[in-house]
């Protein structure tokens, strides 16, 4: 059966599982301290190309909002997302387990409101009770977001601007950006990307490793003592080398970035697809994330030999559907959607 | 250089990333709903061999204790620990961050003292103000201790039944399980241990695998609802399939018990050529961790050509260092220590 | 000056005082152990008239939202209110400081609305991938709520019935209790309202008391170990009687309802004046919270002598105001605001 | 019945409950923003006489030492205590609930080891592991501690070395604080105390209050958005005036001061019963709680007309007992106890 169900389905790139099994019987130090470690966040570095960035890694997606956020933000601050934003929706209340809110506020797919935004800072810092009340101390977003749509640069810039006017934090969880970076879409560079933030992070589990995200802070602004924060959140990886040599090897030659313009030709295709068949977008998704409605009959019927992800009722027949791409997506896989379809 | 600095030096055993890469293009599901971890729990509780069991995977050691911990004590209790216990010494206050205290009591040898145990107990509840205290609601040990040494069958027989007569839980820390269990001088089977306790863990991560911890919670007493509990504390593996198809492996044709029957063997040689050079011992330990004594002069001599970890000083000119020797310990590695002793 | 800022601008009933000092230097036994909690608690219980029913004392509003949510949600269980309910808004984070999510909800007039309720517990039970979410445990209302509004007794039958469908508790926040049982709107009895839900409070601090909240849990549901976890949470008063003695005498001869109807007489006495001087009422409410719109200038004449608290603008010139009668507020009072308006 | 169980067992001094029912019809704004709660801080720093020190109010003592540790700490810190520190025995893991360890060392006396600190602090920053325990941010002590022992100024001063070259904090738990500084062996005064530590509180509920702490931050230290803080852990009382008239009234004219030595006179003359009817004492107190062995059969006795405390036992026929005089001890209690001895 082929799967288009998520990008966390195969296991690792196998230039990556090479890797692993090439220095798997070096004696290195634990923790993240050992040379691959050091070489990956090297080579982050060098991509991301900002003066002053620091990386961390860690294992995965909850884990590093979590320790992000609250390792970043102070006792009296909250961090405001779309109410469609992973850590809203999606992550069991993993924020809130670190005892600070979530501040949910209006998206438009999947995109926090700017206007929303603007007006919940006016109204906050000019209600006289508001020392009763959450501080915002950080904007959370996703690039992509969790429907696969992208800010624009110009969106982005907005939004450091309010982060900046309103002293906050920009963080930006990049879980699939190599998806977004390579999308046809996408109108910002790495490096562009870096300076509108005060922390991102690359995925990678999403994006061809068996686990581990890149933590880039990008101006001097690592909180101190991260490691023993992290350790302190049951975040820390005794054999650091897994998430080290893997993100060594993505980020060597490029391999990062041509994975995921693969997951973004795949996605292409389908969309190309299902376009043919006449089958109705939901969202506009320049990613690898595809949102259709499908009939309930159809769906039924495509599910007997495809995986994909029913996502929410679209009126009493029909029901919004998700296809994921991913590095690992082969030419095959859509014609045996094709097939199905 | 060759190292004995710790049982996580190395990276996986050549079967387990044999089975990774064998498995890697497999569509899988995610979050531990695939086959492999199915097979795995399966296998484990073969292993275990105790009724009623239940077996989650987690990735590492300090994240289990405090997963485990905090989802099984209730709002008004706290854990117990030996002084010297890894959750009290050395994860960064990973269990208060959940929210509960460690009552730290005296050990010997790295082994919760049991006189120290009841005096606390019949204290405990003689006071008529203890509704004002953290009660004790779960003892946590590990086996085999930070110290290497083993409780024997009767001191957990004692230990249990103090747990049963006040209503705590025993939980037993296995980061080095197999380490234990295949010691010439552990009197007691898997199967007993796990009807002995009410929740133990077997240690991957230092017994061969990358990453992984399977907890095996002994008695149809996992606590509702445990993925949320795990995905909300950020322990949530996407592909699960990692831990799944390591366990997998490490628990066909007992894989798990001849790698850590290697480690023993490995460190009673090396126990051998420490008696042999006339070094002293610290702690007369019968797992894979050392514990010796060395003159300063002589420890930075060996520091040129091995790794090792220096404990704690041992009076003005000497020692307390750390041998460990783990699944990839080689017989050159033992005659390059020789050569450097 | 005179004040219509709040119902807590002033200090104790005097009766209360009386109490206090007639009882101030008799020996007591501490944390709420002493005679008068015991009086107190039987005579509310007395008033609620609901078998199983048990009361616990706290200081202050905030504290016993934390106490009671954190003491009765499960680890995976969030609460969920309207995005006007305390809690959510104006709690500076206090029920997230315990580690459970606050999941807003739509509203009307601060009442939180069935149908978002049900069309958002319809969609949780539907989705697949809800163990990744936080789980409804609790709905908490507050009664009356932050706009001075009441929800009838069909709509509170109607909550408790989608309550124990999905198997939540009910929670009544009724810090200003008191001022909704007295509304000549209002069409329950304390029984009945008791009868309807899990848990709620007699608020003491807003109806006449220095301090102190009732908590009853309405049926043999008082979390155990109780006094710790209160203790645990910084929430338990040494001198416990000062909250004993106000109690006791707030139920004593019908005195909390004597002083409640008494606000509530001033506060339509005050709708009066307002429509008689033409100002338009932002929101309809029977009890003794009142919002109203004024014109920016005649706001800032009547500050000049009266106290009140200006809430959100309405448009470029105007701005919602409230204006708040309590036990202590008399006719001269209002005459005083007559003289302004 | 006379009672010498604690100093807590009476209301208010009459001069407080004075000026609460003097005060009690005033209009005036909430949480602590008063007239009074000004009036009491501007008192209490000239008490203080320490220039750059803040005020703030709250209810009791241990939630004064949650809020206060938990909003001075970093993430990465814990708190060191003397064993019998009450943080770590007696206020139910209110500390740990804030995600922080309690870092237990020796005492003597109830007073902390100095050595033991020393110790601890050359050992925690000669670990190369280090990164991986909680780090000592603050050092917790009471003054008088919970057996009524004082430290001298001189060992104040060692303490403070010792924080001063570690980069701790040091905060004194002053809850009786009164009873220390009017002790014939106290060698400091509020000055020199406030002069030696970063952060500590006078106790109003032992010394006179019905409740309510005045935290002192000696040195432009207040946490910023401290009020935020405290409103986020409940500890925000509505009607702040209950504590700033309080201890207004407690600051006029030396109030505090007379009734603390009030307490010492009494306890000055119980110890003097004592020697007279050859009671051995269990420790030697210059403060207010006294702490005697007593014969079962004798301690019987005496239980039946006089209250105390039962401390802990004394070999197999005898007990610790504990004895506390306070501001509201009269001569007629120590006779009704001399007719019990």
């Amino acid at each position: 059966m082929v799967s288009f169900e998520s990008d966390y389905n195969t296991g690792a790139h196998p230039a990556l599982l090479k890797r692993l099994a090439e220095t798997n019987l070096e004696f290195l130090s634990g923790y993240g301290t050992d040379r691959y470690c050091e070489s990956a966040k090297k080579k982050i570095l060098d991509a991301v190309g900002v003066p002053g960035a620091e990386v961390e890694f860690l294992t995965g997606g909850t884990q590093t909002n979590a320790v992000v956020i609250s390792t970043m933000l102070a006792d009296h601050e909250g961090v405001i997302a779309a109410k469609t934003g992973h850590i809203n929706a999606h992550e069991a209340g993993a924020i809130e387990y670190t005892g600070h809110k979530v501040i949910a506020l209006p998206q438009k797919d999947g995109k926090l409101s700017l206007d929303a935004l603007a007006g919940f800072l006016e109204d906050f810092y000019a209600d006289p009770s508001r020392d009763h009340m959450v501080f915002p101390g950080m904007v959370y977003i996703s690039y992509p977001t969790e429907y696969g749509t992208l800010y624009s640069k110009r969106e982005l810039e907005a939004l450091r601007e309010v982060c900046r006017r309103y002293g906050m934090k920009l963080f930006i969880d990049g879980a699939r950006l190599g998806y977004a970076l390579t999308s046809y879409d996408c109108d910002l560079t790495l490096k562009e990307l870096a300076s509108l933030c005060d922390v991102f992070y690359i995925g990678g589990t999403k994006v061809g490793a068996l686990c581990g995200e890149a933590v880039v802070f990008t101006q001097n602004n690592r909180p101190e003592f991260f490691t023993t924060s992290v350790k302190k959140r049951g975040a820390m990886l005794a054999k650091g080398r897994l998430v080290g040599v893997q993100f060594d090897a993505l980020f060597t030659d490029g391999l990062f970035f041509e994975i995921s313009r693969h997951a973004i030709a795949m996605a292409e295709k389908m969309k190309e697809l299902f376009r043919s068949k006449g089958i109705e977008f939901f969202i506009s998704s320049p990613t690898n994330q595809q949102f259709v409605v499908l009939e309930n009959s159809r769906l039924e019927r495509i599910a007997e030999s495809v995986v994909f992800t029913p996502w929410e009722k679209f009126g009493p027949d029909r029901t919004v559907v998700r296809f994921v791409t991913s590095w690992s997506t082969k030419d095959e896989d859509l014609k045996a959607l094709e097939a199905a379809l």
